[in-house]
């Protein structure tokens, strides 16, 4: 089955959901039916480009590192002069696949999780899927962009708001039928975990930044991780789905990791406790982030550096955890392609259309 | 969607899992359009029941567990003498129910998987759909089955036989799309676990082993647990599964918990390490389930108890872990209502029948 992509946001994520798409044509094709084309790529500053036939995604990624912007890419067609990504949004509604998919990975806005949340009502109105990377639209608008997209018979999925790749949403939809979560504490910012860590081994807090950044970990603007901000987002997203909350960030109880915090790291870790950020949410009540001395023996106070980790309680499986261990880009990509084989899937179980059975 | 369901094997995990369904018997039907109903009950020594239009599960479990037998059930119809499991599977299949699914729950038999793998291929044989609570047949003959069922198109599903009703082969199979799973390691035995902690902690074997007899937590021979074959089996289903192998449980290189092991597992705490009992198994080569003594801050050493915990290293998501950090008998029978769900979710995704969608 053909699905045609506009790419909203060609960032780091975007690029690298390009390069892995095309890397992984072969295993999409074979086993899920799923042949993709890139017809659109749209960029708040770099121009846009469109080509209903496709563009070449690795091409177009390793021309933006070269410094070229994406409205010269070779294979565009001309575009009207102040077009902007809706004009790309609504190109791609035209499409006669089977699969249209607005793919989005703009960069969070923590003041209104926009324009990502925009776009995600743009691909909706304009009758294409939507998937995004982006942590805004999940919280601090979830409930009425479920209800938009259920309208729609359309999906709207964000895998890789919390934990990349690593299935949380999917965890919960696809492998817990029946299950009620009663509520959730996690470390979710690989940033300042592996701040927290760095001090309480004795380094000092703007050395353990620095590598976060040059890594590509940290937020372009880091102070969406060590104010604690990228969790409270992470927060609200899993109340809004997994509590059914209707809460934002900026209702989350928030504090964040500062130099301060290197006294109580190193002193928690010499009685054998971590100091450590954690988000709690409980069906019912707000959400927060907060710092807390952990007992060596929690699971949490075990994770070290960027590894994250989510514990769930739940009315009949008791309580259960989803770790990453290691992540990076490509685990932030690869969030991206689960969600359109998600969207693929359900588009298998429509009418006249036969899903893959595996036993 | 109307789902008759004959039960093999009536122990503690068919009994909780008897009332499991009655508990959740709305929300099975709400959330899943799925109605339920027991129409016959098999075991190896008390006796078959068979109903046609259904049988009182909840009042079955508490007729069983007061001394009573099956074949004295209210409500049975007459069965010929010297009818077996087979006969009660032979009577499901003449059922116009369009789900009729053996829910099979023996326990397992370490010679050969018997009888557990005869009533998967009976099942099939006769047009069922069958799920199993039991590590038999994926441990000694998934592959054989798995085309057995893809031939006949029906599912065969064993979501229980690893870590309870926490989610293991359905996180890879429906959250994990295009990813290979290069290797596995784990602590999948809880009552070698306990055993191992209590040791550690200055405690005498024999009376933590009888904790979890107690507890109903050790398997009915508990040797199946201290010799590390309870492990074993667990590590072939998972080579068989998640790394397309072709063994059984006797080709695990295996070792096993006892006394002596009080000593190492107590020095291996004092000098910041944990004795644990791990199975590893990586594409290609034979699995295994060894006594490690694994440093402090690696996720399984933080195992305590009857927490058990798997970690998967994959090609596009790096290292993940799933953790469940309380089990019991519930959360046995509950693997077995997912896997129910799941032939639910398949039979919709079959054409005339619209799956739910949930955006």
């Amino acid at each position: 089955m053909r699905a045609d992509l506009a790419l909203v946001g060609f960032g780091n994520v975007g690029r690298r959901f390009a390069r892995l798409l095309d890397e992984q044509r072969e295993r999409l094709h074979q086993q899920h039916d799923l042949d993709c084309r890139i017809v659109g790529i749209a960029t708040r500053r770099h121009g846009l480009a469109y080509n209903a036939v496709g563009l070449d995604g690795p091409n177009a990624a390793a021309f933006v590192e070269n410094g070229g912007i994406v409205s010269e890419l070779s294979g565009s067609q001309t575009l009207p002069s102040g077009a902007t990504s809706l004009d790309v949004v609504r190109g791609l509604s035209t499409s006669e696949a089977p699969l249209r998919v607005v793919v989005e990975s703009t960069t969070l806005d923590i003041a209104a999780g926009q324009p990502a949340i925009d776009h995600v009502v743009a691909a909706l109105s304009a009758g294409c899927d939507v998937i995004t990377a982006n942590k805004g639209p999940a919280a601090f608008a979830y409930q009425d962009l479920r209800h938009r997209a259920r309208d729609a018979g359309l999906s709207f999925l964000f895998e890789g708001a919390v934990m990349d790749g690593v299935p949380v949403f999917n965890l919960t939809r696809e492998t817990m039928p029946v299950v009620n979560v009663l509520s959730f504490r996690g470390v979710v910012n690989s940033t300042t975990n592996h701040i927290l860590t760095a001090l309480e081994d004795g380094e000092d807090f703007g050395p353990a930044l620095a590598r976060m950044q040059i890594a590509g970990i940290a937020e372009a603007d880091p102070t969406l991780d060590v104010d604690g901000w990228d969790a409270a987002a992470k927060a609200a997203a899993l109340a809004n789905v997994l509590l059914d909350a209707r809460i934002t960030p900026h209702d989350v109880i928030r504090e964040g990791v500062g130099p301060a915090n290197a006294t109580p790291a190193r002193e928690a870790k010499a009685r054998g406790m971590r100091l450590r950020l954690v988000v709690e949410g409980k069906r019912g009540q707000t959400p927060s982030v907060k710092l807390r001395t952990l007992p060596g023996g929690d699971l949490l106070a075990g994770l070290r550096g960027t590894a994250n980790a989510l514990v769930l309680t739940t009315d009949l499986l008791g309580e259960i955890a989803i770790c990453q261990l290691g992540g990076g880009l490509t685990q932030t990509a690869y969030a991206l392609l689960s969600d359109l084989v998600t969207v693929r899937r359900r588009r298998a179980a429509q009418p006249g259309e036969q899903l893959r059975r595996s036993p």
